[in-house]
């Protein structure tokens, strides 16, 4: 099955919304092993929609449109779909009793002849109930090709897609696609990409695909076959061939999906520290409490985690974490010097196993010191021992913090391994 | 100007990603006054996206293409555009320096071979430089049409856009494009849009777009004109009658743009802080760091925030912030009691002028007092005086965090006017 997904909707033209939907389908058509090999986005437009449904037919045959199924004289799609298909309209019934059922619980006492339009349905077309919304959805089907025609608000999408869409896509599928992502840490992506190019150029089945996050990089590998077992032997016997060569940088492998830039670096370490009874402190000046607020993303985390510091001023340097006056003075805040030191302070007030600590210039302009902005100094306490790293990261202020958090992680995970 | 965006990318057909990139230029075109017809995306395949371009400069005049200007093979977008156009490509040296300069900055001691691959350039084409990352970007022209390559990483592409592509795209318009923000807080959308709605209906020049972000209205007034002066003026009589209605609820009008769900609440209480030279504590357990880690987006905030405290656990509030034991044992720990022990306590120790605090249940379970999840206190220390506040929010962890630090900055916010 070739699949084209056409959105329609002015919004979506002039930036008003951004388009999840396309994303959602293409997902779930990937997941039941349909290829999309186009995405276009058209206005509410007569001539312009039915131009993009005969380009769509030349070279797939299937389309899925989403939007411009409302009851507003704008909402064109379903006309543009019958004219295209040379299909009259019928007056249906059972979706008007729903209609009107779903206008009347929601409150709505005026009901306008425009809300009929709704209930219009072309010949012979399989109709969806919509148990979120008044639009039905509509299946033509026609010569081996089809057209899906979905509501375009998400949430109505979504449960009609769940509930008909899905079921009737699986009909004509009979493989599984399963998928494992493989997340990298300390590896960029061209060097990555060197070391596994023979594997990355003779995939066929798992395939593999490499994915830039900010700071990392995934690897999403997919096998497909009749049986699910087999599928999941196929990605183990890839997986170990990759860990062969590059295991080192991997830091999380799982079945999650990998929509947004973030991390999992710090899921990875509040996993550590819960599974291990290990506790952690934090003290952040450069970071600002961004190390604290990625670490209490992982719901259970208050039994490992202590306390965080937020030192932004040399006051609470040294009057909360104990920083020596002297040291400030000498080194500088940003130094190696006054990393360790936070980080010895924060694990001694309240006892932890664990402490991080971060110093850093985060821009746009440097301290009286005139160290580079992007400077930043990790220290590290691990059960007795003090350790500091020198990075330099490039970018804005929001981008320098997420990059030193993110090692700062990396860095703490390192040593709970080597305490294990 | 007719415009055709086309998004590249095989990870944006497999629905791994969602594609903001397109939201973002049809907005900022929209505002430039250049009309998108249609938005397409392909994946990393040359036939298609040759065809793609073909279909593109039948209808259009302009075709703005991002992704695939990677380093890695499977990027193509650039050649497939030099074949379209007939174009060598040249080694350009300054794009060279410039990757190798950004490469050797962020860490990376092995230059590859195919890191040369994004310093290759069309012949005749100009070159748009990147200043977040590795790729330049590309505009060729040719008989009164244009095509226009950027990265596609969000974060680059902006920025490029910002600095180069908006200016060159500004030259082909004689009316100037003006918009103001306003931000709400406090009021839904739908009461705000009954509350202006004859004004929205009747709108032409200058057009208004109300905008729901997560806890805040957006409203964005546009007005166009040859002449700017007749621009500003425009909307500040629209703005005025608006202000009129409910100016009680707004809190910023801005010339910013609006991506992005984040709140400005926070940069509002920083410069209130800076300008004022007042100082600010915060004492953070529900939201885990977060207001602290917004309050720092500033720049230039140090000289304010004095201290942030994440106590995640009991022993950090009673330790490190004085919090009486009883009165967690009595009123537990997520209790307006507590809340405005914590925000007396951070701010006792440092001498803050103001100072927050949160605790609450962020969920998915609820603690042992059996509280419902989304419960919060926000306790507030305000020159001398304490006072809490109780919230309930529903939604996820995130969420649930997200929307207490806005509140709590929209309560710090309202406590330092008082003391103006």
């Amino acid at each position: 099955m070739k699949v084209e997904l056409v959105s329609v909707g002015t919004e979506l033209l002039l930036g008003d919304i951004v388009n999840t939907n396309t994303a959602y389908l293409s997902k779930e058509l990937a997941a039941l092993g349909f290829g999309v090999f186009r995405q276009t986005t058209v206005g509410d437009n007569r001539e312009r929609l039915i131009k993009t449904l005969e380009s769509a037919f030349l070279e797939n045959d299937t389309v899925i449109i989403t939007g411009g199924l409302g009851p507003t004289d704008d909402d064109i799609t379903k006309e543009c779909v019958a004219e295209y298909f040379g299909r009259d309209f019928y007056f249906h019934e059972y979706s008007w009793v729903k209609i009107l059922e779903r206008l009347t619980r929601s409150g709505r006492n005026i009901i306008t002849e425009n809300n009929k339009k709704q209930a219009m349905i072309p010949e012979g077309a399989i109709v969806l109930e919509n148990f979120c919304g008044t639009a039905p959805g509509i299946i033509i089907e026609e010569n081996n090709k089809r057209i899906i025609l979905l509501p375009g608000p998400p949430r109505e999408m979504r449960d009609m897609f769940e509930k008909s869409v899905k079921p009737y896509l699986e009909k004509f599928s009979n493989k599984h696609f399963i998928s494992k992502y493989v997340r990298f840490y300390g590896i960029g992506e061209s060097l990555l990409e060197t070391k596994i190019k023979d594997i990355m150029d003779n995939q066929t089945n798992p395939t593999l695909a490499l994915y830039a996050k900010t700071g990392e990089v995934l690897l999403r590998i997919t096998a497909s076959d009749e049986d699910k077992n087999e599928c999941e032997q196929l990605i183990s016997e890839q997986l170990k061939e990759i860990e062969k060569r590059v295991g080192e940088y991997i830091y999380l492998v799982g079945d999650e999906d990998i929509s947004g830039t973030q991390t999992e670096m710090n899921n990875v370490v509040a996993n550590l520290l819960i599974e291990n009874n290990f506790t952690i402190s934090v003290a952040e000046s450069l970071t600002g409490g961004k190390i604290s607020s990625m670490l209490v993303e992982k719901s259970g985390i208050s039994e490992s985690f202590l306390e965080g510091v937020v030192c932004y001023s040399n006051k609470s340097k040294i009057n909360t974490l104990g920083v020596n006056e002297e040291t400030l003075e000498k080194f500088g805040a940003v130094s190696e010097e006054v990393a360790k030191e936070m980080a010895l302070g924060v694990a001694n007030r309240l006892g932890a196993d664990f402490a991080v600590a971060t110093t850093g210039i985060a821009g746009p302009n440097s301290d009286e010191s005139g160290k580079p902005v992007g400077l930043a100094y990790i220290g590290i306490y691990s059960k007795g021992e003090v350790s500091a790293k020198e990075v330099v990261f490039t970018g804005d202020r929001e981008l320098i913090r997420y990059r030193t958090s993110v090692e700062a992680f990396a860095e703490i995970r390192k040593n709970i391994l080597e305490k294990l």
